[in-house]
This record gives structure tokens, sequence and C-alpha cells, in this order.
């Protein structure tokens, strides 16, 4: 029913956001809201918000607006977080130990499994109850675990290699921290979050005059 | 002589990742590089290349390529990157605490003068060599120094409010970390980094068929 395959990227990017705004409705018992009050709440317009979610099939309806909940079950479903996956973390500085403390990953069925630094300080010692393993036992780790979702945190001089020990071991998605581009098969998912990257284009809109 | 007015957001976002490879091919000596090479590296097509470069006037000569070194310094002017930035911290958290230990940023500039938290464990204690401020100073803070760019890594509850408190205090811009979208001015940029919505993308990519 649903043809996920046609969404546009720039779409399903929108789709987090749909879902964290839905979700607040719920909590707070709207079960129903016209593309008008969303599009307030949001601050995109209402046609944008029609556009977008027209592609799932037809929530809304002419005087009645969307169902909340439907709406939110959708999403939830098409962002694959009706499921569990499995995580681990490369590189337990102190953005991976930051990730790794984030408490609401778990709430959304992401849960870490395994956690991997390289320096001789970290490997052996236990955080939040999971046993910080050294990088060079990723290859056995995955050909025991079945890991959904690497977390890669290295510094880029070894997140590389690092990436394709996990393409080899079947990680099927990596979170990308490293500031580097991974050429990995297209068969892995990627998604980078490039913080420095994040930050120039901060500094562009400060001079944008 | 450059419009940088007319630049599109997705042309700038793109911007550091241009920055980060020409700065590469310049640390390995490199000076000049066709559009087809870069390409390469890049993984990106070679006319998307041609027509984003042509924004900034002409760097590429037939026959000869990009000047290395004139475009990595246009592009630096162009994100702001020539000039330093004064950073504070809203929320010594995980997070809060491995961006004021990022090494790169300092390198890049931005230089952190203060650090604020909330809870009466952070408050009073010395962290990279600042003492960290509690929240409730962030008003008196920001009438004595110039801030060019607040981080906000506390949780949403009080995300809403601090925001408010940079926009009076005059801070520029906010790199916004709580999940949570930021109702302020115009007048003052944000640059969002939602990682749930990223982890979200990523698990919607690993059910994509």
């Amino acid at each position: 029913m649903v043809e996920e395959n046609k969404i546009s990227i720039a779409v399903i990017k929108r789709l987090p956001r749909y879902y964290r705004y839905l979700g607040e409705l719920l909590a707070n018992g709207v079960t129903r809201i016209s593309s008008k009050e969303l599009s307030r709440r949001m601050n995109i317009t209402a046609s944008q918000i029609r556009q977008d979610l027209n592609n799932f099939g037809c929530f809304g309806q002419q005087g009645y607006g969307y169902n909340v909940v439907l709406l939110y079950e959708e999403i939830k479903k098409i962002l694959g977080l009706d499921k569990n996956y499995n995580m681990i973390i490369c590189g337990l500085g102190n953005l991976g130990k930051a990730l790794s403390n984030y408490y609401k990953f778990d709430r959304l069925g992401f849960n870490f499994i395994g956690l991997f630094d390289i320096s001789q300080e970290m490997v052996g010692t236990t955080w939040n109850n999971i046993r910080v393993g050294c990088v060079s036992e990723l290859e056995s780790f995955l050909a025991e675990n079945e890991v959904d979702i690497a977390v890669l945190t290295l510094p880029k001089t070894s997140a590389c290699k690092v990436s394709q020990t996990l393409v080899n071991g079947g990680v099927k998605g990596i979170w990308n921290f490293s500031n580097v581009d991974l050429h990995i098969p297209d068969s892995v998912r990627v998604e980078n979050v490039h913080l420095t990257d994040s930050l120039m284009v901060l500094s562009y809109g400060l001079n944008e005059g």
C-alpha cells in the first residue's frame, strides 16, 4: 500500500520531525489535527505538510484533519521504529561515551550490545555495564553477534579501516561521526554526522550579511 | 565580486566538504586539480562540482583545472573561517563535555570562553581550565562578554527558556543539540543537530527494501 521506495530523501529527512511533533500531540491527548494547525506548530507551510504526508496514503480528511494516532504509527513503521536494533560503538572517546549514555536511543529500540576502543586505558574497563573490547576483537564479535548499526566515533585515521571490518562482519548500517567520508558498498547504509561541517554552516550564516 | 546571498543552502551545506577535501589536497602538496579528479575523490559528479564552484567565480580553467590554494582560501572566507568566534556551551552533560574537548574547533577559530550548566554538581567545577557557571549567571555573562555562538546541549525542557536568554544577550548563533525546535528571531542563526532524527533516517535506510 505504502510505496516507500518512491519517497525522496528530502521527505525522509523531515519524517523524524513529524514523528517528534505527532508524539508530543499524542502526549497531550490531541488525536486529530488540521494541516493548518500542524503548519503553525512546525513552522512549515500547510501545503508542504499535505504534500509530504500524501506520500504515505490518505491520513487527512477534508474537514476532519489528520488522525494523529494513525499518522504517528505509520511514520513509526516507515522509519523502522517498530523494530529493535543491536548497536555497537567503535570509539569510546568523549563523544562515544556521550552517545552510549543517551537514554533516548534505548527507548526508541536501539540497544547497545558492544563497545569498542583502541586505547589501552579504555579496553577492559566497564562502561554502562558493558565490557569495553579492543577494536581488534571486532571481527570475532561480529561473527558471533548480529549487529544492525555501528556508531563510528573513531579518529578518521582508524575509521576507514574499521569501517571495512564492520562491512565484512555484516553490519547493516554505520552512523558515522568520524570526520571522513567512508567508501563502502551501497548495501551498507551510512548516515553521516559531520560536526565541524555543521559548525561551518553556522559560521557561514553569521557572516551572510 | 562573490555574490554570497544568491548561493542556495544546498550548496552551502556542501561547502564544508569541499573545504575538507581541498585541505587534504593541500596537505599532500597538490596545488591544482581537475573537476574530474575531484569528482572521483569526492564521489560526486564533475558537473555538480563545476556548477557548485561556479557560484564563487571562476577558479577553474579549461585544461588547467582548479587552483587548489585559491579555491581553499575562497571557501574559507565564504564559510567565515578567516575569523575567530567566541563560543559558550550551555549544558555540560556528556555531549557538552565531548564538544568542549573537541580539539578541532579551536584550530578552526572557535574558542570556548564560557561553560554553563544547571546541575549543582557541575557548577563551580573547572573544566578545560574554565570555571563552570550556573545557567542563571548567563545574563550577566552575556552583558560583559561578546559571545558569537552558543552551543545548546541542555534537555529540551530548559533549552527553550535558555535560548531566549541567549537571544536577549546578543548571541549571534545557536548550535542546537537539544531535541527541540527553537522559536527565536531570524536575526539569530540556528544550526540544528538532532541526533535522534539522524539515527531515525539511518533506521529508515535499513528497512528500505
